[in-house]
């Protein structure tokens, strides 16, 4: 049988971050998590360190370790998403303040240092909010880059448009900069945009069928995905809301749940209009470089009958 | 009965071009042609100039009054579309020189002097190139934008992004400087973007339904879009090519074929990256004024209809 | 005797360039004013075409025909700068409106149809404001380019900074897009910089020796320059303020009065911090085409009694 | 008597930065180096590594430590200069390879680290090339910018215009979203443009001056100036190389060798033709926040002989 795959989870959480990393618990057999790394996005750092940390309690896991990261972009000011995440970014359920301690070594050090300590090929990064550690990472210590598996990435969006700008999708308009870095990094790059976490409403029966786990995360979790839901309800008038960054766990787990195509990125970086663009050269219209696997389609129901089997393992 | 409506096309044919004058030829009763006019886009101004009154001698307009405009774009270097449209513009029948002559007024200055004469609100522009002419025309005699009764373009896109580049429609790419002046000018505007455009494949049967109209412009007509499809049928691998600019006058005959919504939309002049793309804020995530209507969806089979219908009438 | 230079004179007034249009009147061996157009800067349109007309009537020189320009640059709004020239744009001297009609047709139309009258390489474009007429009828024109004797403009700054922003000079600033036209076109373009005109330090004893003359028009100039100063005596605690627009004619009485050299510019519109910068390659560190004569040093003895000398010849 | 003053050197050796290292070196009494750290700039970074080492064994001084840092800029592709400073970067004298080590710990972490260590408020940071490592230590631990007593940099430029192009000076334009970073920090800076350095001329009887201390640093720092001066004597005609990187030492040993102004800096990322610009509003023209103190005069016998006296004592 093989070995766990390797991965540190980058991420602000954030209630569909929540999910994410829930479903990397509930997959033990696939996936081992070698620690999370937290970075200010959602809302800022001292919270998304917080809430990963309260999300290891409620799911039991009091022996991943957190480390806190950057807590700005590398060279705009921040911004958060508390219209969509609430107050504390994990609005939804009643929380007690988390009893694990953080790590004492900062996010960017953990990442290189792990990269260099296990074998070459054998990590991958999963990333559910701005890239700004990542990047940090690369630039101090460029021999890790080649050493990254695969960077599997929630962020951007393309013949959906952006979230929090038209043109823009707010993980990577919060640091539009640290995307640049890694898009031309070299890092083999899997990208699960709004294109696809647009398709992935949660409707009532899904989110019911969470329910039924009736465990504490699982409770928990549906809590946080009612109040979640609320925004993208009221702004597209749709049937549940999109859940974002488990796409990222799930494409390790099941490749097959996605379609997409390798193209070119590129990262807007110069204008304020449309800063935060992940251009995306679907119909290779240019001859510039394939430098991602870009998902646009995802078998949904297969993805949710995914996330309630291994919500309820947990 | 009501007056015909009184137009002005400015317009850089090309193909569809060709189909969006010919379907104001079929259409007597509703829409007056005052003139044509011609600016650099798909080929260079002399062959839209040329093909324009090959257009008219096809359909046996020689009274129409054709003006050539701008010979390239305010500000950036000319670009063509050759790969689509052929060596002439017109690929597709044998055609002869026209005999036809251009006027010697100025395009720009017929524009300008047609919406002095004729009453406030009662002129409408029909734009199916780039916007170069039109705001030529607004910046020299600015009286003349509060007299557009309003401005039916096809260009841009947005959720289906972009032909040129993966973010810029091919008439705001070329001239992006003009398009942002008219979408500043606050004149009434009607966007016809690719979204609408992509839905309207020259699909064989309704190539043939052209065809069995049995005239020299119809049977001209079929051959130019014979040519014209060859480009998007090798790129997007579909059943036919997109017909973009009959779009415009279809509106003018049939606005309830279409729908879309009102909405903000700024054009990129500042990255080279996304320069010319339509930045449309079709959910309304900014407070941004909303300065266009901009379509979305349209009946397809409607569409061909009306086409077949009034290519009959030539 | 050589023949009068013929030039047109576009212009914003604007004291300084009220000097600049007495300096041509008081030449009449050497420049025969074809015609003065008026643009938007310094003040609204409809008040440099006052000005303008109100300059003629002060040195009796009802003869000159006015016209009309743009009454906005090509793509910006309109910035003026009242705060230098007051509200009238002309303010100092008590002056009466103007009963001199402007022409009817379009400063951009006579710009084209003189270009095409005129041998070609007849006629001089001097320009003292923001370069909107120009670049329209180069646009609307493109035959007439090649016609141009040579464009001497002022406009931009180098080593001597901007004025209206930290980079940016005030006649390239009101519209980079039509300084960006010009600079690119071919035309032959000798360039008057903030780094020469801040030589031009309007001292008492200048002011002095063109009050001497006792004429109505001098003294009108002298009530203006009394005016204009006041601003630049404060920002930068100098003997008197730098007197930018007569450069240009003087340039073509009496060139050897400037030193400068041959440079590649280009003309900065797409940052905001920088836009309407006049990027001089002065020590050609680019390989960039030279495209203009850009001054630095002038005789600034040599220009004053020049201005004197001419001042009371009207 | 005062305790020296504790400084970071940060530097891409370089011959001037060489000068600027043994300014310090000559000066123990007012300045104690707590260590030096490289960057990528004038050469790569395994070289500027290299050439710190090898200036500190010609001092012999063993005992400094060096720490290597970040081997590209944040998010741009890295230009170095070896047009400038030769193929080693420290052209000029015969050298042997260093023989002290570097130290294991990262310039970023050093950095960190001996900002928390020492009392807030104690440590100047000294920078003489690009400021990557700078930028990298502010984003990772955001608590040390308040602990920094002042950043003394050489670099960017004004009214002297830019040298690697005509609008940027080469430090700045190596990472400018780096000195971006630093400038937006609200660190107290102190800024030596390039308007200062191009007074500082290597003329033949200033470097005679330092010949004659005799010493190997001071034979060694000849020769490299030597080298260093030919490629300024060829491009401005000028009598010896300006002296860029010594400004920044011999700014804390004599601040009254220097005059500037409290100004707001900002640094053009945006544009590719001005693109490292600081954009320096030495007049006051905007509102925006004064961020640094920048010099733009310098007693230019004073410094040299400065130099030659320090010099004479390593």
């Amino acid at each position: 049988m093989a070995e766990p795959r390797k991965i540190i989870i980058d991420t602000d959480p954030g209630q569909d971050d929540a999910a994410a990393i829930m479903l990397a618990f509930g997959s033990r057999t696939e996936l081992e998590v070698l620690g999370i790394t937290t970075v200010a996005g959602n809302v800022p750092l001292s919270l998304t360190s917080r809430n990963a940390r309260i999300i290891c309690e409620i799911c039991d896991r009091r022996d991943i370790k957190v480390f806190a990261g950057a807590d700005r972009p590398i060279s705009r000011k921040l911004v958060t998403a508390e219209h969509v995440h609430g107050k504390t970014g994990l609005d939804g359920p009643v929380v007690d303040a988390p009893t694990m301690a953080l790590q004492e070594t900062h996010a960017v050090d953990f990442i290189i240092e792990t990269l260099r300590r296990e074998p070459a090929g054998a990590v991958t990064l999963c990333t559910l909010g701005p890239l700004t550690n990542i990047a940090l990472a690369f630039r101090k210590a460029p021999d890790v880059v080649s050493r990254v598996r695969e960077l599997v990435m929630m962020g951007g969006g393309f013949f959906e448009g952006g979230n929090i700008t038209p043109a823009a999708e707010f993980n990577i308009y919060v640091d539009p900069e640290a995307a640049d870095v890694i898009f031309r990094a070299g890092v083999p790059i899997v990208m699960m945009p709004l294109d696809v976490t647009h398709q992935l409403l949660t409707r009532k029966d899904r989110v019911k069928r969470i329910a039924e786990i009736g465990t504490a995360p699982a409770k928990a979790m549906v809590e946080m995905l009612e109040f979640f839901e609320r925004f993208d309800v009221d702004k597209y008038g749709s049937d549940g809301g999109p859940l974002h960054d488990p796409t990222v766990i799930a494409y390790l787990l099941k490749p097959e749940l996605f379609q997409g195509r390798d193209c070119n990125v590129e990262i807007e970086v110069q204008s304020e209009l449309t800063v935060g663009m992940t251009v995306v050269d679907w119909w290779h219209v240019t001859d510039r470089k394939r430098n991602a696997k870009v998902m646009r389609h995802v078998d949904a129901d297969g993805f949710f009958e995914l996330l309630a089997e291994r919500f309820a393992r947990i």
